[in-house]
C-alpha cells in the first residue's frame, strides 16, 4: 500500500515549510482542519518543488507521511509489548509514524481528549485503561479517527474496537480439561469489571455446563490485578479447600505461574496431583517446567489490524464490522494431564 | 524540571500556525536550524497570544514540547520493553513526546541517518543493533543531540551512552558461584562480537582466576542469538562433557531457562547437582522452579539516565563522562547451591 516516492516527496514540503507532516498530508488529502494560510504555504511549496509533489487523492489506502498517536499505559513487557511493537511495525510499513504515549504515570493523564486538537496527529490507536467513555464519545463526535484495542470496559457505540475471542478461546481451553476427566476445576479469574474476564469465564462456564456442572461460587477466585503473586494467593485459598479441585484454571499465564508455585509449596506434582492451564501464550508459558498449557491470543495480528482498520478510517472508508475479534488457539502442554483416579 | 503552563502555551501558538512544535520550541530556544519565514511566523504568533508566551531561555533543563525519536528495532518484550517504558515516561514527566520506531523490520532500514534534516525531531535516543560506527559519527559530527542505549559494539569517540556494568554484575556473580565450592563452571556466553558478552566473560574470568582456575576453551559456548532454544543446546553440549561442570552460568535468563530445560532432561536436579544462574532479572527468572539467580540490570534507571543525558544535550551542557555504566546486583534466588560433594 505504501508507495515508494511518496514519504521523500512530503518529506521534501515538510523540509521546505518547516510544517509537520501530518499538516502537509491533511492539506494535500484535502482535509477541512487546516487554517488558510497554512494550506496556501504548503500549496506554494508543492508548486515550487514541480511535478514530485503528490496529489490528494480519494480513497488512499496508506497514511504516507502521518503520524499515529499510540497510547499504552501500560509497562511495555511481553503481552503490551507485543501488541505496541507490531502496531509501530506496520505504521512505518504504511509510512507513517508512531508517537507512543507509554509509562503507567500517563494512566493518570487525560491524554486522549486534546487529540483532535493537536495538528501533528493523523489518528489515534488507544490500548484504555478502565476510564470514562464518555472521553471516547466526544472524540468519535469530533469524528477523529481512531481505533480501540483490546477494550477492557464495555466501549460506547460505533467505536471501532480489536480484541480476541476471549469467549471461544476459554470455551476451548475448558473443553481440553474436561475432556481429560477434570470436573472439580478453581477458576481463577481476572478483575471482576473486566470485559474479557466476563467473557472467559462464560467460556469456562460453557464448557463445564456440556458435562453437567454448574458455576460454583467456591470455586471462583477473582483478583484485582492479574499478576504471578496475586495468582499464586488465589491458588493457595483453592488448593486449601476441604474438597481440593483437580485443576486449577488461570485468566493469563502469569497466574498460572502462581498456580505453579503454590502447588509446589504443598507437594503436588503438576499434571499428576493438579492440572493448571493458563492464558496468553507470553514467553513465561515456555520456561516452566511443566510448560504451560494455555490459549494463543493473536497479539501481533491486533496490531496489524488496529492500524489496518485506522486506515479505512482515515480513508473515510465505511466499516461495518465496528468490533473485531481474532481467533485464538488452545496450545496444550505439559502442564495439564487426566484427571487423578 | 517541567514548568506548569509552559506546554499549552507553546501548544497555543502551534495551534496558532499550523507548525510543529518541535521546530516551535527550536525557534524560541534560539536554535539556528529554522528557515527565517518560519521564525517570522512563530514570533508573530507569539506576539499575538501576548504575555503567556514562553520566552528564550539559557540552559533550561526541559524537553517541554520537544519531540524525541527512540528507536529500538527489537520486540518491546521483557528486557527492550522495560527499558522503552522508562524513556518514554521520562521524556511525558519532561514535557516531551517520543516518535517511536520499533519492529524487526526497522534492523534492515537506515532509519537514523536522515534525522538531522527533520524540523519535527529536537534529538534521539537509539538502542542500535550491530551496525557501522560512521553513520554515528555522521550524526555526532553535525551535531544532533543523541545518546545509545547499552551498546552492543564499540562506540566511536565522543559519543554518550549508557548501559548496565557488565563486567562489575559478572563477576559478582561468578564471585558467589564460586564461593558455593564450584570450580568447573561452564559458561554459555552470548554473541562473541557483542560487548556485552565480552564484559560478562570478563568478569567471570576475573573471580574464578581468584580462586586459581583458569579460562577453559572447553567450558565456554558462546551462542548467535542468546535466546532459550540456543541456551538449551549450550547446556546440552557442556552437560555431555566427559567431566560435568558442577555450574553452568548463562549470558541472561533466557539461555538459563534452556539450562534447566537440559538438566531436567538428564534427569539433573537443580542446584542439588548442579547450580545455574542468568543474567538481566527479567520476570522470567522468577517464573522457574526453582527461581533463578541472576544479576539484576537496572534497565529502567538505563532509560531515565539517557533521557537526563539527552536533556543536557539539548540543553547544551558540558558531558564529562561520556559513557555512563550503571550498578548491578546479584539476586541470588534457589537455582544456586553448594557443590555436590
Amino acid at each position: 500500500m505504501a508507495r515508494p516516492g511518496m514519504r521523500a516527496t512530503v518529506r521534501d514540503v515538510a523540509a521546505e515549510t518547516g510544517l509537520s507532516i501530518a499538516t502537509i498530508s491533511r492539506v494535500l488529502n484535502g482535509q477541512a482542519n487546516v487554517a488558510p494560510h497554512t494550506r496556501e504555504l504548503v500549496l506554494q511549496a508543492v508548486g515550487r518543488l514541480g511535478d514530485q509533489a503528490p496529489r490528494p487523492r480519494a480513497g488512499q489506502e496508506t497514511m504516507a507521511g502521518g503520524t499515529i498517536y499510540v497510547r499504552c499505559p501500560y509497562l511495555l513487557t511481553d503481552y503490551f509489548g507485543l501488541i505496541v511493537s507490531s502496531v509501530g511495525e506496520t505504521i512505518e510499513l504504511h509510512g507513517g509514524q508512531m508517537i507512543l504515549g507509554t509509562g503507567e504515570s500517563g494512566r493518570h493523564t487525560p491524554a486522549i481528549s486534546g487529540l483532535p486538537d493537536r495538528s501533528d496527529i493523523a489518528g489515534a490507536i488507544l490500548i484504555l485503561p478502565p476510564e470514562p467513555g464518555d472521553e471516547l464519545v466526544r472524540l468519535r463526535d469530533r469524528q477523529f479517527p481512531f481505533v480501540v484495542i483490546d477494550p477492557r470496559t464495555p466501549l460506547p457505540k460505533n467505536i471501532v474496537a480489536v480484541s480476541a475471542a476471549h469467549f471461544a478461546g476459554a470455551r476451548k481451553l475448558m473443553a481440553h480439561v474436561v475432556e481429560l476427566g477434570h470436573r472439580r476445576v478453581g477458576i481463577m479469574g481476572g478483575p471482576v469489571e473486566w470485559l474479557p474476564s466476563e467473557a472467559r469465564l462464560a467460556g469456562y462456564t460453557a464448557s463445564l455446563a456440556d458435562v453437567g456442572v454448574l458455576p460454583s461460587a467456591e470455586l471462583l477466585r477473582n483478583v484485582l490485578e492479574p499478576n504471578t503473586e496475586n495468582g499464586y494467593r488465589a491458588a493457595c485459598e483453592l488448593l486449601d479447600l476441604p474438597e481440593r479441585p483437580t485443576a486449577l484454571v488461570a485468566f493469563n499465564d502469569k497466574m498460572a505461574v502462581g498456580a505453579l508455585w503454590a502447588a509446589a509449596e504443598r507437594g503436588l506434582s503438576v499434571p499428576g496431583d493438579l492440572s493448571v492451564a493458563g492464558f496468553d501464550d507470553i514467553d513465561l508459558s515456555r520456561a516452566t517446567l511443566p510448560m504451560l498449557t494455555t490459549v494463543r491470543q493473536p497479539l501481533q495480528e491486533m496490531g496489524r489490524m488496529a492500524v489496518t482498520l485506522l486506515i479505512r478510517l482515515l480513508s473515510r472508508h465505511t466499516l461495518e464490522a465496528l468490533h473485531v475479534s481474532l481467533g485464538t488457539d488452545v496450545i496444550v502442554r505439559g502442564s495439564t494431564g487426566p484427571v487423578p483416579s
